[in-house]
């Protein structure tokens, strides 16, 4: 089957089932926005979930949960405000909005438009006569515009204060620095973590729920001590990966690399521990979840595309219809965020570093003699102070001799050392204030689902009729068994409504449908993906057996009523294989 | 100790040991905003998970998870666009805003201003000579306006698409009706829930998280059959509840009721079963949860108070600070929702109903003679025969004269009835199209969190020293239990950190600590409102047996370490009890 059908298949799918559909649709719906119906909102809380487990719990980092509107000083911080832009390029005669660096990249042989600036963009788009993808109309001449991604609102009444929807979960994390440093007792490495929504305004959504407008991310943001904090990296050292590195991306037969976190390390490939560290963790997890990890790879970012606070940065990578998409960032932060937070809100973004020893450092010191000054330089002898006092710190050979030189407003002034007060010290000092830098991985919870829906999909023939299913993980399937009775029959419903509450009670997700053929029960619990269906048939009234069928192979087996719940739970924990029953 | 002082100490408390905090801080703070921290998230998640399993699994209804921004028109149906709106007043001297309606009720014996209309609230202010709260001036004679609580935003760029951060999940639920009903497969009754956020831009948002911009909502939108389905009542009909009917509330010695929801329905207090069915529900739920149930009611709405889509409404209420707030909403919302977006949408909201036997039905229909009709009335002869369907629907022995009399534009005329080629046939139908009602339990959940911290919150008297500690439920305590080495020591900790890690593989909520004097750490797990902790000695190593403590009444017991995941694990489900032990 073509790549292109199954997600066109997959889409009507779905909806058909209730995984996902693009929401308000009575109304016509709106791009970029989609609903999580029964099934896919059970999918999306159990990906979470898993996530959690592992990058939360997994990792002994606390999960926090804040406002998704947050007010402009913020994004001033952040950098959100001034350079969250994509380029905006409007039809003159049908007035629809594209994505100018997209059109480059579609039409040209331009791959990274993203990062040219605007004047080079508008030339190429007259040099290759790119034209309106709804109209046709010529866009030569047209200027290409920033146009910010932030939703924007106002808070309050009155003279209304700006607050944005926040584009990432991270800022809601960074801002509660200086409190949340106090939960980890100011001790590094720690880490925070936020599973929520996040929203852009793209100009183009696309491809279902790829390119939303709104959506949800799964953040770790870790502070660590740059000097010092190293990760255990021995516990993701053989994990085999498929790297796609930078070089190799601009070479002209480059390809991906099949290598191991160890080796990627210690050749240079990844230059940063923390993120090789996490790409292995990952790695492994995308594929406990049900990422098919021959459609999976990390890719570095090249130097143009990085996001304006990343020193280095790895994306995680599906493969979809034979593309490649993004699903998780991998981005080293250095103190960009808390830096800009610090200076922004006059706050301390640190954390006091203490040293195992105390240690005794000299410190230079002026204690100028204002009865000098004051006649000498009237009303600039506090900038003379001042600018004395910055020499001190910095160059003390300076007062050496007789005399000291200084500048004052780009003039040259001899003073006498013996008025500087000039003296060194001893100081001894408990230790130091550190600004953390971030390692952040952060995750596209939606396009995971995406992900994990397209890599299941399946088509087979089972007793000469197509057949969907999809070959979901059972740790995460939104139901684990269906019970079914035979046919409506008060007997049958009642013995397969007592199995369903006895599987519920162990804690496993069930669904309970006695509504049509069982055949057709089976198709449709295949295409929900569940991966088990106990049927309640006339002899089971007499032997207390059922049929339990697996969803992949659609081989069935005569299991007795009281061992099921036991034997259930085991193939879920993935104890037990069907096969072996 | 004074009730006020709780609430001032709680919040104290929440921010000091990571329940919760005004968002956004180092910037000075936006009003409504707030930040759990990782004790609050996680409080906050179990009461979610707590409110699913009773409201979604537990009555087998389906979850979905919709968009926070929806486009206008969702908004034009649901008639917030026209109507959610507060009073504001504006002072013109210092531009503070302020809620009318809170004015007249915080300083004059009126008690429900938000039913008034706003020219009687003006007089009232006038008349009171009411002041601004903030620096005095007089509002006497200052227009009171209608503010919109909607938050505002534009959606795409260009001439962009108006759209609104959802006041409540309930309409992402609605706008669904069309495509939710198919994976229900038609079958009333059926429900639906939503877990999200929900917005209100609040005029003058305060006591901490009781009042915010945006909060999170648990709904239960229930679609029923209002001719024939009906609650189990027998299931709740004993559970003893505090009611506060109406009558009550307005006669000048009314006080609330104990009563029990099956005397409340014979008796007419509660008029609809499914609002009692409910009631009884969530009385047993909140208790389950932590909430004091001497604490506790449920208040009648007054006619005036309802909101614009209910027609019968019940608050669940808890007591904080001697003040009663509204922590759940149970409203009948009859069919407002679903004829209202079917009206704007022109699509269909209904559910097929299928008769158990098809039934029989005459139907009058007309098939008028055109060639006299057409010389007769020209270009009003299509407005003639529908005038004539329409008369034929619904009166048929207009038709049994000789002549039939249609009003045309205010003017009669006679028609012969042989023109009309009027006829009663026989139809067989095989069912109806119903619109379903909507019973909807509405839950909010950051009010539930401060309800049940606020009435775990304790102070009692430890060895002579003032102790505070969260008496919260087990079930809901963000951590259950807290393992300590008696002090730092290599074997006590390696042995405390196996039995953490022993814990939490029988997915206990562990929290480990080692710093500090053991009876500060007892205080911080007290603060933290965790249930238990377990202390590791010189002599566990010896007779591989630990301190196990209970919160509550400090009362220490040793315990085998081999028989602590199974102890503690039957003390977090309520099987056993400390005193027991």
């Amino acid at each position: 089957m073509s790549e292109e059908a199954t997600s066109e298949k997959l889409v009507e799918l779905a909806k058909r089932r209730g995984y996902f559909f693009q929401s308000s649709g009575v109304y016509g719906g709106v791009g970029g926005f989609y609903t999580f119906g029964p099934q896919g909102a059970s999918l999306k809380s159990n990906l979470e979930d898993a996530w959690r487990e592992r990058y939360a719990l997994g990792e002994g980092h606390m999960e926090i949960d804040a406002p998704t509107i947050m007010p402009e000083p913020v994004f001033e911080a952040s950098g959100h405000l001034e350079g969250f832009d994509d380029m905006l390029v409007e039809c003159p005669e049908c007035e629809t909005s594209s994505r100018a660096d997209h059109l480059v990249e579609d039409n040209t042989e331009y791959e990274d438009a993203e990062s040219l600036p605007i004047p080079e963009v508008e030339e190429i788009i007259a040099e290759y006569e790119l034209v309106c993808p709804e109209c046709g109309a010529g866009l030569a001449g047209v200027a290409v515009e920033d146009f910010n991604l932030m939703f924007a609102t106002n808070i309050g009444p009155g003279d209304a204060q700006p607050g944005y929807m926040r584009p990432e979960t991270a800022q809601g994390i960074f801002v509660e620095f200086p409190r949340l440093k106090e939960y980890a007792r100011n001790q590094l490495p720690f880490g925070v973590t936020q599973i929520g929504r996040a929203y852009r305004n793209e100009i183009s959504p696309r491809r279902s729920i790829i390119r939303t407008r709104e959506f949800t991310q799964a953040e770790l943001e870790l502070f660590i001590d740059p000097e010092e904090d190293e990760p255990e990296l021995s516990s993701v050292e053989d994990v085999p990966v498929t790297l796609y590195p930078a070089p190799e991306q601009q070479a002209d037969d480059g390809e991906p690399i099949e290598t191991t976190i160890g080796e990627a390390v210690a050749d240079g490939t990844i230059a940063d521990p923390w993120i090789a560290y996490f790409l292995g963790v990952s790695q492994e997890w995308y594929a406990s979840v049900g990422v098919d990890a021959d459609r999976f790879r990390f890719r570095q970012h090249l130097s143009g595309e990085r996001a304006h606070y990343a020193s280095d940065c790895w994306d995680a990578e599906s493969e979809i219809d034979g593309n490649w998409i993004e699903i998780a960032g991998f981005a080293h932060r250095g103190d960009y965020d808390l830096s800009n937070h610090a200076d922004h809100s006059g706050e301390r973004f640190t954390v006091f570093k203490q040293y195992d020893e105390p240690k005794v450092v000299e410190r230079a010191t002026v204690d100028p003699d204002m009865s000098y000054l004051g006649p000498e330089f009237g009303g600039d002898a506090g900038a003379v102070v001042e600018a004395l006092e910055k020499l001190a710190e910095r160059d003390r050979a300076a007062f050496d001799g007789e005399t000291v030189e200084i500048d004052l407003e780009d003039e040259a002034h001899e003073i006498p050392v013996e008025k500087t007060g000039f003296a060194v010290d001893e100081e001894t000092i408990a230790g130091e204030h550190v600004i953390p830098n971030v390692v952040e991985p952060s995750f596209g919870v939606d396009r995971l689902v995406y992900t994990v829906l397209h890599h299941a999909y399946r088509e087979d023939e089972v007793d000469g009729e197509e057949r969907t299913y999809l070959a979901l993980d059972p740790e995460v399937a939104p139901t684990f068994v269906g019970v079914f009775p035979l046919q409506r029959d008060d007997d049958l419903e009642a013995e397969a409504n007592a199995i369903a509450a006895e599987l519920r009670a162990e804690g496993l997700s069930v669904t309970y449908d006695d509504s049509g053929a069982i055949g057709r029960r089976y198709r449709r619990q295949d295409e929900v993906g569940t991966p088990f269906c106990v049927t309640v048939d006339y002899e089971s009234l007499e032997d207390d057996a059922v049929t339990v069928r697996e969803r992949d192979s659609t081989a069935q087996k005569r299991l007795p009523i009281d061992e099921l719940p036991a034997t259930l739970a085991a193939l879920r924990a993935g104890d037990l294989a069907f096969a072996e029953l």
